[in-house]
């Protein structure tokens, strides 16, 4: 399936006393990359703070599985894979230089007015609906387990 | 269910363009509690660096519904809702000042030696594992989906 | 002098791998103190967003003299050195449960229209002005330099 | 005079609620640029941790002149100005894609040992102070007030 992918370096700052990097910079790197991915396919301007709108998170996740320390270049993968009425779904697979998968990841917002009402994303726009929606996968995410999610990433030919 | 309650002031920089708290900061929000709980029960020392373990988070998830913002005062309340072999799950649920409930988490965390491999925490140490265990509640988390997880704190009444 | 206190718990995530505070965690701190003092005294208000202000910092300084570390208790004390015509200059003294200073820290903020443009504060609004201006000490730091900064903290009682 | 230049693009989560970057991160990008400058010159490995020794930040300056925000990209200029028998002196300017100066900073590192005990680097190992010394600067900015460092960056051309 179609990922899009950005490079990252470790910083100092972004490690932890264990020496790797800490948990809940994983969230700041797979927003980097969605907001990346927005970016690149031109999907960052219609539902922005601009026009009105913001898109608060509304469900986040991550399951790490080996650590990355300070130095280190990770890539981040990641790819829409279900835009609902009001949400937006995407999966995302962090890797370091050896190709070893270093967590998986999911985050899911919704367009909201600028006093956090989610709105019907179709409705409020529908040409832009159809713009996301191309770049939906076919995959579901949605109801598999941690080993399933493992599993998956196992077999994945990552297109980019 | 019991509870562990830590008070968190929010601060200027945590939150984002928006003008709310950003979605990453609730994951330090709740690892702030989880050691909160550690320390007011005094579990924090067996399973320490200075003892040769490290306890490395290995999955994190966060439901968001309410925001909230700079000069909040919100409640993070935290249990330990199972104790496996070698891995421990804990439920939090963060509430503003009207009792309102603005976030779920989750974070799930290994005992582990310093060069990452985790550890059957029983065997390692059956005392401490035992300790642990007192604190762990009866329900059951795991299964459940966003919609139950909601439900379940509409019912909830907490004992801190 | 008088000086605004406000105590704060070292976070697992604010650590770095050398096991101390990491140094951009201090300006988190003088923020937080800051905010703190303007709270406590009411002077939080009138030159806020919802009255068309912005205050960006426009300087920041940090000595670091002594590391802190996870779980460690710390008491931050503020004081407001130098109101000029649109620059407020804050002092900071970072302080263990030791009461040994940790780091001296200076933050200059301006008041702005939403634009970013500086405006003169008394002119702006005199009572206001006026408020702030009660709070500043007669003390001077602007050409300290680091030695006598860290002389001034040796023999300064703290009035809170 | 010689500079090292890191490219930095801004990240959602780096933005506060002014819509520009936080004033605490700069010193995250400055140290950013102050590790590239060490890496890209193999500076970074001698007195390292993995040889026993640490380089604890003992003094931090920024003096920020313009915001920047989300999606923009800056680069980091940073010079090595001062090498002295304990302390290692760094100057950094940051710039957006118009060529604007943004922010200027500061920061001075001591290499210790692991007790945070500050050592003479000299007499530590004169081989890796004298790699150090090829790359101090012959311009002193230690006495120079804002107005005077602004001015610098008015006239400077920079040698990358």
């Amino acid at each position: 399936m179609y990922w899009n992918e950005t490079e990252i370096k470790i910083r100092y700052s972004e490690v932890d006393r264990m020496n790797v990097v800490h948990n809940s910079k994983y969230f700041i790197f797979q927003e980097q990359a969605k907001h990346d991915f927005l970016e690149k396919n031109s999907l960052n301007k219609k539902f922005s703070d601009e026009n009105g709108y913001f898109s608060p998170v509304i469900e986040n996740r991550m399951i790490y599985l080996k650590p990355a320390t300070f130095g280190e270049k990770i890539k981040v993968r990641i790819a829409l894979f279900e835009i609902a009425a009001a949400e937006m779904k995407y999966i995302s697979a962090i890797f370091n230089e050896k190709e070893e998968v270093l967590a998986v990841g999911f985050v899911s917002n919704c367009i909201s007015n600028k006093k956090m009402r989610p709105l019907a994303i179709k409705k409020e726009n529908e040409e832009e609906y159809l713009k996301f929606k191309k770049f939906e996968v076919k995959e579901k995410f949605e109801n598999l387990n941690k080993k399933e999610i493992i599993n998956f990433f196992k077999n994945e030919k990552f297109r980019i």
